[in-house]
C-alpha cells in the first residue's frame, strides 16, 4: 500500500559491517502535522533530544534514521552528529533543517561514520520511492528477523485514508515506550494536536504493552506523520466525523507492529498474550500482567512447552498483587490448568503443553479479587535470546 | 566443622527419581532461641505458613526438610502434610510437634508422596550424627551444582562459639529474602530477641541482595538456631560483651551463603559483584545495584565476555534512578571503561573484557549524584539457565 504524499527509502551506506542496508529516509512532500512519543529513560541518545524537541512544533517534513549505531553517550560531538543528519537531509531535500527528525538504533557508545553518512545521505535523498517503504522497514532493522509494516485503509468523511507503519524490535524492548523505532505515515488531514492525541491513545495499549526482556532502551521513538492529502475534512479532535474511525485504523496498526515486535523478540519462537483479569484495579492488572510477561521462569517454560502454573502463581504472588487463591484460575491456551486453590490434574495439565506446541500462547489469569483487566505481548525466553545477546554488541 | 549440641542428616526417601539425597533433617539437643525469616511473597507453601507460625515462640528443636516437590497450592491437602512432616520428626526425638519447623523446597503443585516420607523421616532420625551437616546441605539440593556450607568460629566472652551454614539457591533468588533456603546453628547462648536481631542484620546485606533471575520464590526461609551449648553469658543485646563479634561472625557465614548461592544462579559460569556508589540516596543505591543485576542484557554482556558499558548506563536510566552522566563512572573487573559522559576507548574496554574472562567480576558504577552505595550479587545468564529451565518443572 502506498500512503498518497509520501515518498520513502532504505539503503546500505557502509555502517555495517555485512552490507545490509543501515539508512532510511521517510519525506512527505508537504509538511506534515506530527507528533512523537520517546523513551521514558534518562540516559537517551542525541537523537531523541534533537527529535523531541523539534516535534514539539507539530510540523515536520522527514525523518532520517540509521542503524547499526545509536549514536547515544556520545556527548557533544554526537549531539553535532545527530544534528549534521538532518541538515544533510534538509540540503537535500531543500527544507529547513527544523522540520527533519532524526533516529538512530544499534550499539551504544560508538561514534557515526559522518563521511559514510555524508555521501549516504544524499543518495537516499535520490532513492526516494512512493513504494520505498518495505526498503525503509528494512534499513532501521538491527537483530529483527524480518522488516515489519502495517497498514489499514479507513473512511474518513468522503475521504479514503491510508495509514502504513513500520517498526523495529527486538531486544530492550518494555515501556514506557516500548517501540524501539515506530514511524507511522498518514495520508489524513488533522491538527497536531488530534495527531498527539491519537498517538497516545494508541501506543498506550499496544507498543507500551509489549515486553521482550524488561529492558528501556535510550532510543525509542514512535512517530505519527499526517500530511493531508486525502483530502478529508481535518480532525479537529474526537467528535469530528470520521475521527474514530481514524483512530481506530492507527490503533490497529500500532497494535500489528507491537505484536510483530513482540512475536520477533531476540530469539523468540512463539508469540505469548498475556491476559489478567479479576484484578483489584487497573494498576494490579497491569503489573500483574507485566510481571508474568517479564518472569524468566514463565518465558523458559512456554519455551519448553511446560504448562508450570506454578511459576505463573509464584511471580503475581511475589509482585505486590491482591490475589484470592482460592478463586485464582489460570489458563494455558484456553486449558484450565488451576481452579480453585488447586491444580486441575495432569489430563489438564497434558492437553495445555500440546497447545504450548503452536507459535501463539495465551497464558490467562483471574485474580480473583476484583475486575479490572490488562493484555501485555511477549515472547519465549531461548537460548537464542542468549547467543544474541552474549556476542552481539548492543 | 562441628557445632556442639547438634546432629544432622541426609537422606534419599524416595522424592526424587533419580536417588539423590531428598531429605534432610536438622537437631537440637536442647530447645534453641531460634528466629526466621520468610519469603514475602503472597502465595507462599504450606511449610512457610507453619514455621514462620511455630518459630514465633522462639524456641525450637528441630527442622525437618525436604527436596523435590515443594507442598506449594495443595490447599488442606498441603496444610496437613507439612504438619504430618513434623509430627513424624517429633515422635522420633520425643519432642513437642510445635518445636520442629519444616521447610519444602521443589516442584510447585504436586502432592508429597507421604508414603515416603512415613519411612524416611525415622530413618534420618536413626541417621543423625554430629559431623551430618554435610549431608544435610546435600539433600536440601534442588538444581544446585554442590552443596553450600559455611563456617565460622568466634570467641564470645570466655567461650568459643561456632556458627555452621548451609544453603540452596537456585533460580527464583530475588528479595526479598532472597534465599531460598539457609539455616544457620550456632551454639552460642542468645536470647530469641537477639537472635531476631541477629538474623535479621545478617540477612540484608547479604541473602537480600543476591538475585539469579529477579524471582521470589514461595518457599523461601532462613532459620537462624542457637543452643546455647558454647556456655558463654547469653547474649541479650547489642551491648552484651560478645556480641559484636558474634554478630559480625554470623553475618560472615551468610554472606559466604549469599555469595556462593549467586555463582551457583541457575546455568551461572561466574559471580558478578555489583557496586553502585555516588547515588542520591540508599533507596536510588540499591535500586541501580538491582536493576543492573537482573538485567538480562548485562547478564548476558558478562557471560559474552563484552565489556558493555551502554547497556549498563541503559538499564539504570530506565529505572527512575537520579544519574548524571557527566559525572558517571562504568568500572568492568577494575578498568575504567566509561566516565565523564564518555567512553574510556578501546582500548580500556579491550582491558576490561580480558578481565571479564574471570570467574568472578565486579561492576562498578558511580552515578555522580550523591553519596549512598550499595552491593548486590548476581551471576552472569547463560544458555544453561535456559536449559535448566526450559527442560526443568520447578
Amino acid at each position: 500500500m502506498i500512503v498518497p504524499g509520501f515518498r520513502s527509502a532504505g539503503l546500505h551506506c557502509g555502517i555495517k559491517k555485512g552490507g545490509e542496508p543501515d539508512l532510511a529516509l521517510i519525506v512527505s512532500d508537504a509538511p506534515c502535522a506530527a507528533a512523537g512519543v520517546f523513551t521514558t529513560s534518562t540516559v537517551v541518545g542525541a537523537p531523541v533530544e534533537l527529535s523531541r524537541e523539534r516535534v514539539r512544533s507539530g510540523r515536520v517534513r522527514a525523518v532520517v534514521v540509521n542503524s547499526g549505531i545509536s549514536n547515544v553517550a556520545m556527548g557533544a560531538r554526537g549531539r553535532r552528529d545527530a544534528r549534521s543528519m538532518t541538515r544533510l537531509a534538509a540540503q537535500g531535500l531543500g527544507c529547513p533543517e527544523e522540520d527533519v527528525l532524526v533516529s538512530s538504533t544499534g550499539v551504544i557508545g560508538e561514534p557515526l561514520p559522518m563521511d559514510k553518512l555524508r555521501a549516504g545521505i544524499p543518495d537516499a535523498v535520490r532513492a526516494l520511492r512512493a513504494d520505498g517503504l518495505p526498503d525503509a522497514a528494512r534499513a532501521i532493522m538491527t537483530t529483527d528477523t524480518h522488516p515489519k509494516l502495517a497498514t489499514r485503509r479507513v473512511r474518513v468523511g468522503d475521504a479514503t485514508v491510508h495509514v502504513a507503519g513500520i517498526a523495529k524490535g527486538v531486544g530492550m524492548v518494555e515501556p514506557n515506550m516500548a517501540t524501539m523505532l515506530a514511524f507511522v505515515l498518514t495520508d489524513a488531514a488533522a491538527a497536531p494536536a488530534f495527531v498527539r492525541r491519537t498517538l497516545r491513545d494508541a501506543v498506550g495499549p499496544t507498543l507500551n504493552r509489549i515486553t521482550v526482556d524488561g529492558e528501556t532502551s535510550t532510543s525509542d521513538t514512535a512517530l505519527l506523520l499526517a500530511n493531508g492529502r486525502a483530502g478529508n475534512r481535518s480532525l479537529r479532535g474526537p467528535s469530528s466525523a470520521g475521527a474514530a474511525a481514524f483512530a481506530r485504523a492507527v490503533g490497529q496498526v500500532f497494535e500489528d507492529l507491537a505484536k510483530m515486535l513482540a512475536r520477533d523478540g531476540e530469539g523468540a519462537t512463539k508469540l505469548v498474550t498475556v491476559c489478567v483479569s479479576g484484578a483489584r484495579d487497573a494498576a494490579d492488572a497491569e503489573r500483574a500482567a507485566r510481571r508474568i510477561a517479564n518472569s524468566l521462569l514463565v518465558k523458559t517454560a512456554v519455551f519448553g512447552r511446560d504448562a508450570n502454573w506454578g511459576r505463573i502463581l509464584q511471580t503475581v504472588g511475589a509482585g505486590d498483587v491482591r490475589l484470592n487463591l482460592e478463586r485464582t484460575r489460570v489458563r494455558l491456551g484456553g486449558v484450565t490448568v488451576f481452579r480453585n486453590g488447586a491444580s486441575a490434574g495432569p489430563a489438564a495439565r497434558r492437553r495445555a503443553e500440546a497447545r504450548l506446541a503452536a507459535d501463539e500462547v495465551e497464558i490467562e489469569v483471574h485474580l480473583g479479587a476484583g475486575r479490572a483487566s490488562d493484555r501485555v505481548w511477549t515472547c519465549d525466553l531461548t537460548y537464542d535470546y542468549v547467543r544474541i545477546n552474549a556476542e552481539y554488541t548492543t
